[in-house]
């Protein structure tokens, strides 16, 4: 799926709900943490729940890889059972030098093949040129992240700008509005209207609704573009919203009601 | 292994080798690319070939990923394969929130058991934590790359300090000398005499030196302490030194010319 398609799903099912499937094995509910594909069925259940309701799934892939051999066949069973409706992300932050960075590309655009991977700016335009080469395909690249350390480095100041905004006018040039995507993390949702500055047509991942405390309302308001330009992840707050037996009703109820949200603001700010 | 067992080692063998088995299926010898293990097939008879010369193995999991499933389990045979008197390095520049970190150093400390996992700075002390508090394994932070594109962001100012400065200098109260290295590029030994001023103790992981051209006598000049302090990889120049069914014998023979040369700068530097 590519970004005109995105939009396109968006309008139809009024949400740009991301679900992201965080599948801590520990968190899964008791009565399933024993069978044999336990992930997997967790995964499907969720997603059979709430697929009305959102227009993109991520695959947090770090939850998988821990699980070793396991992990990754459930990854790939999972992604087989997204419908190609939706929007398929890897979120696995993969970056590194170009002939390495080529490798991860094949492994998450064509190996599993996804319609979108995350990717690591630090050492910058050639760890990160591999992904973009494949034009069909969506390259995410982190620009502000959700969580505290990103005062750390993101925002510490390059001459008048944070290094993350450099990060945002270094890459624009790197790829194409269909093809090039950000991270802008909800918690920062007062930051949204200055990034709008820099990348007004590019659609923003934005991580931290919900488990972490960002504002729906503040990051549609001041994120949202003439194309929508959003896509915004929820992960624990959605799959793990009941241990119980009910674990996938009470998912859907959530999504659901995030859907709602959604179309609301959609007519407010679009 | 950890960091004291790393020294006694490099004394042993008098070599600061790290061998990086980045196993482009593409690359290996046509004879072993039908056979059913094929990767694994040829990191043991590099193993095999070059353990003498060298104290590190580092695994880059993008080439293992890219195949998949079996990949995965190449990966698994290859640390399975790999004494424990060999220092085992995941390169897998992971980096993430909190809670997806841990899932990273779970995979690469518990699942896959490896000494050591590199991690990518840029989202800041809670993204790198997770990793650290395993103070049995060691996390390799990178700093300074030995690509071209660490001009963008690596390279750029910020107050008098360079980002990966800024890096060096934040990330040293995160960890321990034991627990904490850096990966520092072999292209820009110029920049090692400056980067011992700020981590005067800490051991580095140097990439670069062989096909992407830099000096190991320079960085053995500028980047050696009083504990050697460096692990110096070589990737391709080794074990793609041959395509032929000798590759094995040919990659020893340069892992032998490295040994021999590390052995001459530690009797003129250390």
């Amino acid at each position: 799926m590519n970004k005109m398609q995105l939009i396109e799903k968006i309008q139809q099912k009024k949400s740009f709900l991301c679900i992201g499937l965080d599948t801590d094995i520990q968190k899964i509910p008791k009565h399933l943490q024993t069978t044999q594909h336990a992930v997997f069925e967790f995964n499907k259940a969720i997603i059979d729940a709430t697929k009305d309701f959102c227009v993109s799934y991520k695959i947090n892939t770090a939850f998988y890889e821990s699980q070793g051999l396991k992990g990754w066949e459930a990854m790939e069973q999972t992604l087989q059972y997204i419908s190609s409706e939706h929007f398929t992300i890897a979120d696995a932050k993969r970056g590194d030098i170009g002939n390495t960075s080529a490798q991860y590309a094949k492994t998450f655009f064509e190996t599993l093949p996804f319609d979108a991977v995350t990717v690591a700016p630090y050492m910058g335009e050639d760890s990160v040129k591999p992904f973009l080469e494949y034009t069909n395909k969506t390259t995410i690249l982190l620009g502000l992240t959700s969580n505290k350390s990103a005062n750390d480095f993101e925002l510490q100041k390059i001459g008048n700008n944070f290094l993350y905004e450099k990060v945002l006018q270094t890459a624009i040039s790197w790829g194409t509005e269909n093809n090039l995507m950000f991270v802008i993390g909800a918690t920062q949702a007062s930051e949204l209207a200055n990034i709008r500055k820099i990348i007004p047509n590019h659609f923003l991942l934005v991580p931290g609704v919900g488990a972490q405390g960002g504002s729906l309302q503040e990051v549609s308001k001041y994120g949202m573009n003439k194309e929508v330009g959003l896509l915004v992840n929820v992960s624990r707050s959605i799959i793990f919203a009941s241990d119980g037996e009910n674990f996938a009703e009470e998912a859907a109820k959530v999504a659901r009601q995030y859907q709602i949200e959604m179309s609301n603001y959609l007519e407010e700010y679009l």
